[in-house]
C-alpha cells in the first residue's frame, strides 16, 4: 500500500484517481477509455444495486433486459436521440475475424464478414426498446409499462476519469409506458424522488432537486429532472436523471393504444437512471486525506477487528474474543471481517483499512485480554475510546447510525455553506473562480444567455431547483428580466 | 393469450418455442440473434441469480466487472482461445457515425473515426481478465485471486434459439489464479459441484458430471469439466462448464508470482460459467403441453389466488380472506400473487398461471366462502384438493416442497430409463436416431472415431463421467480397444 500521499487542498483530481487505485476500487485497463471494477469497488456497487433495485419493485417496476445493439435504422428513429448520441457511438460493422495472411499468429477482421446493417453499442436503449414496447402495447390494458434494466452501455468520451467518465460504465435505466400524461408526469417526479431517497438516506448526499434548461436536457425529452450534488473542490456532480420523454419515443416507433373509449393514442414515455458514476459522488462527497470514507449503510466491511499480538498463543486468546464479538454483531446483521493474516502487521491493517473506508475498527491487544476491553476507532472522525466487551455490541449499533448521519449531515453544513447568491456579474465571476459550489443567481431564462455565461465562466446550469421562488429579478449576464434564480456551478 | 397449442409429441421445437413466447419468458428482438428477456423471464432468472451468487460467496468468490471490448493484439495473445472464438465475433471498428450528407434524416459511420485497433465484443473474458491480473499478481500473497463477473457476452451464431443459443446472451464467468496445479485443479472440481448442486437441488435437474473429451474441449483449456442435463425429447443439454486451463493464460499473458522460496512460477488458472442457457434447460425438462412447469425455489410466484366472483361485494368479502392468506403465506416467506383484475374471467387466469408455471393455485368462491375452504391445486400433477383455511399455510408449505422433490425425481426417472447400454454398432445408430437419451458405450478414445461417429449419427460424445467404470471393452465403432464406456447423445 505505500504510495505517494496526496492532499485534497495540494491536488483534488490526483487526490481522487490515487484513492479510487489504492482503496481498490477501480483501475484504467487495457481498453480505452474503460475501466476494471475492481471487487471491492464492486462490492459497494453491489450494495447500492441491492437498495436501489429493492426501491424499484416496491415502486412496481420489474427487470428486463434488451439487446447490447441497436440497428442503426432503428437508432435514427428519434432524430433529436440520434443526433445527440451520435458523435459518441461505438458501431460493431463486422462479425468474424480470420487469421491474417501475412502474419499466421494474427488476426485480422474478416471483409467478407461486413454486416448489412451496422449495430450501434447501446449508448442509452430508449430506441431498442420502444421498438420493442410496440409489440407490447395494443390497448389500455398492457398500460402502464413500468420496465428496469441493469446494464452496461457505451458512450465514446475523449476525456474520461474512472467512475465519473469512462467509455463503458455500469448503469439501470428505467423505461416507462403510460396511457396519460399526466400518469407519465407522476412517474418522472417519483423516480426523482426514489433517487434522491437514496442519495440522502443511503450515500449520506444531500442533492438538490431539479428541473434542466433545454441546453442540459437528455436528448429527445421533454424535460429532464436531476439530482446534484456537491462535491469538497466545489464543483457540482449531477447524481442521476428522470426524463420526461412526452410522446417523442411513441412517434418515432408508431407505438398507439387503444383506449377504454376506443381511440388511438400515442403512449407517454419516461426514463431514468444512475450509474457507477454514483461512485465518484461517493467517493469525493466523504472522504479524506487518509482515503476512503464510507456511510455505514454502503459499507462491504462494517467493522474489522485487528488482533495485536505476539506468538500465537496470544493470537488464539484474541482469536476467541474476535470470533464472538464478530458472531454477536453479525447477528444483528452488522457485517464484520477479523483480519488475522500473520503476513502484515497491525499498524499496515489500519492503514488499509483507513484508505479502504471500513466505518469501525476493533483492535484487541493483550492488556484488552486481561482487562475485558477493546479499542474501537470511527473512521469519519478518527476518534478512538477503550469499551467493555459487555457494552460493545449496543455501541457499535450506536455508532454506525451516528456516523450514517453524521455524515449527512457534514455534507449539508458544507453544501450549504458553499451556496452563495449572487446579483452582479462581477461577483459572479468571482465566486465561480475563487470560491466555488453552487451559486444562485437570476437568470434571463435563454439558451444563448447560458452559453455565453458557460464560455465566460464554464459555469453551467445546474438546475432550476424545483422549490425555485418565482421572482421578479434582472440576469446576472443580460441584465434582463429574470423569473427566478436558478443554479450555477462549474461540474463534472 | 389465445394461440395455437402444440403438442410436446408433435413438435417438440415448436411446443418449446411457443411456450417461451406465450409464458412471457422471452421473445425474438430487433437484432439478428439477439433476445428480449422479458419481466417474467428475467424475474426468474433472478431468481438464478441470487441463488448463485450466494453460492459463489460462501465458497469464497467475490464479484468483479471488466470491459466488454477486447483490444485485438490482447484477443489473439492466447492462440488456441483466439482461434476458437474467431469465427463468432461482432468487431467494433468505428467510434462515430456522421449525418449522412445524401439525406440529413439518415446517419452513417464516421470514416474518419476508425479505431486504430478493433475492439471485439468479448465472447469470452479470459484474455481482457488475464492481462489484468498480470498487474495483481507479484508474490504468492496475492493469490489465490477467486474472482466472479455477471456480464454479457457476445458469440457470433448463425442458427439460434430464445435462450438456447442466442448471439447476445448474459452469463456468469469465474476466473481464478492460483499459485498450484493441485490447487486449481480443486477449484475446477469445486465449482463444478457448485453447478451440479445448484442444478439438481434448485432446478430440480439431475445432471451428469464428466469431463469433455479434447475435441470438445473450451478453446484454450487443459480440461473441460462439465454438467449435462437430458431433455424430454431426448437431447442432452450442457448446463455448465469448469475449466482447468493450466497455465496458458499465465504463460500467453506472462503472469508470474514469486513463492515463498523467491521462484518464479507461472500462475495456474480456471474459469467456470453458467448462462441464461439454464432457463432453457428449465423450461425442456419440467414443462407440459399446457405451459411452463417450475420448481417452487426458482418460481417468481409461488402461489396465486383467484377469485371466483359475482359483484363488488363478493369481491370484497372474498378479498379479505384472501389477503389474510397471503398475509399468513408470505409470513414463511413464500411469494404470493392476489389476483383480483377485474379485466379477465377466472377460467382465462387459470390457463394465463397454467402457462407460467406457478407451482400453487388457490381459488375462492362464494360457496367456499360459506365453508371456510378454498380450492387449490398443483401445476406439476394437476391434482385440485378442497382444504379449510385453517389448514392451508401449512399444506402450501409442504406441497411447495414435496412439489420441489417430485419434479426432480421425475426428471431422474426420465433420464434414467433413457440411458441405454450398448455394445454393437446396429444398436448405436437405432438407439440414437429411435429412442434418443444418453448411450453410454466403449469408445477408443481417439478424435478421429469420435468425428466419424458424430458424421454418421449427430451424436457426440457429451462426456466422460467423473464416476465411469474402468474396464476393458470394445470400441462400438471402430472395434478398437476401450477403457471404459463413455456417454453419447444428439444435444443442443
Amino acid at each position: 500500500m505505500a504510495f505517494e500521499k496526496v492532499r485534497r487542498e495540494d491536488d483534488y483530481s490526483k487526490w481522487y484517481n490515487n484513492l479510487v487505485v489504492h482503496a481498490d476500487l477501480a483501475e484504467h485497463s487495457a481498453v480505452r477509455g474503460c475501466m476494471v471494477i475492481k471487487p471491492y469497488g464492486y462490492a459497494i456497487w453491489e450494495k447500492m444495486q441491492k437498495e436501489l433495485d429493492r426501491m424499484f419493485k416496491e415502486t412496481g417496476h420489474s427487470n428486463a433486459y434488451f439487446p447490447l445493439f441497436v440497428p442503426k435504422h432503428l437508432f435514427e428513429a428519434e432524430e433529436k436521440n440520434a443526433e445527440g448520441f451520435a458523435k459518441e457511438c461505438a458501431v460493431v460493422t463486422h462479425y468474424r475475424l480470420k487469421t491474417n495472411p501475412d502474419d499466421s499468429s494474427k488476426l485480422m477482421v474478416d471483409p467478407e464478414a461486413r454486416l448489412e446493417e451496422e449495430l450501434i453499442v447501446r449508448p442509452t436503449s430508449e430506441a431498442i426498446i420502444w421498438s420493442t414496447y410496440k409489440g407490447w402495447i395494443q390497448s389500455y390494458r398492457d398500460l402502464p409499462i413500468l420496465v428496469n434494466q441493469w446494464a452496461n452501455v457505451v458512450r465514446w468520451e475523449m476525456r474520461t476519469r474512472l467512475f465519473l467518465r469512462t467509455a463503458e460504465f455500469l448503469w439501470q435505466e428505467g423505461h416507462t409506458a403510460h396511457a396519460t400524461k399526466t400518469e407519465a408526469l407522476e412517474e418522472t417526479v417519483k423516480m426523482l424522488d426514489v433517487y434522491a431517497d437514496f442519495a440522502e438516506n443511503f450515500m449520506a448526499i444531500p442533492v438538490i432537486k431539479g428541473v434542466k434548461t433545454e441546453n442540459e436536457r437528455f436528448a429527445g425529452a421533454e424535460d429532464t429532472y436531476c439530482i446534484e450534488g456537491m462535491m469538497q473542490d466545489g464543483k457540482a456532480l449531477q447524481m442521476g436523471t428522470s426524463h420526461f420523454l412526452g410522446q417523442n419515443f411513441a412517434k418515432a416507433f408508431d407505438v398507439k393504444y387503444t383506449s377504454k373509449e376506443g381511440v388511438q393514442e400515442y403512449v407517454w414515455a419516461t426514463s431514468w437512471g444512475v450509474s457507477t458514476r454514483l461512485m465518484g459522488a461517493l467517493i469525493m462527497t466523504h472522504s479524506d486525506d487518509d482515503g476512503l470514507v464510507l456511510p455505514p449503510k454502503l459499507a462491504p466491511i462494517q467493522v474489522v477487528i485487528v488482533p495485536i499480538y505476539k506468538g500465537e498463543d496470544q493470537l488464539n486468546a484474541i482469536s476467541e474474543v474476535a470470533l464472538s464479538i464478530k458472531n454477536d454483531l453479525e447477528s444483528k446483521d452488522i457485517s464484520v471481517k477479523f483480519d488475522d493474516r500473520d503476513t502484515q502487521k497491525p499498524g499496515w491493517k489500519f492503514s488499509e483499512y483507513e484508505m479502504k473506508g471500513v466505518p469501525v475498527r476493533i483492535a484487541i491487544g493483550p492488556r484488552d485480554l486481561e482487562n475485558g476491553t477493546v479499542e474501537i476507532a470511527r473512521r469519519d472522525t478518527k476518534e478512538k475510546e477503550t469499551l467493555q466487551v459487555s457494552d460493545l455490541v449496543n455501541k457499535v449499533e450506536h455508532l454506525l447510525e451516528q456516523m450514517q448521519s453524521n455524515l449527512f449531515l457534514k455534507a449539508e453544513t458544507f453544501r450549504d455553506n458553499g451556496l452563495t447568491y449572487v446579483d452582479t456579474w462581477e461577483e459572479f465571476v468571482d465566486v465561480i473562480n475563487n470560491r466555488g459550489g453552487f451559486v444562485a443567481a437570476h437568470w434571463d431564462g435563454s439558451g444563448e444567455t447560458e452559453e455565453k455565461i458557460k464560455e465566460a465562466t464554464k459555469a453551467t446550469i445546474r438546475c432550476i431547483p424545483l422549490d425555485q421562488k418565482k421572482e421578479a429579478g434582472t440576469c446576472v449576464f443580460s441584465g434582463k428580466p429574470s423569473e427566478g434564480r436558478v443554479l450555477f456551478a462549474k461540474a463534472y
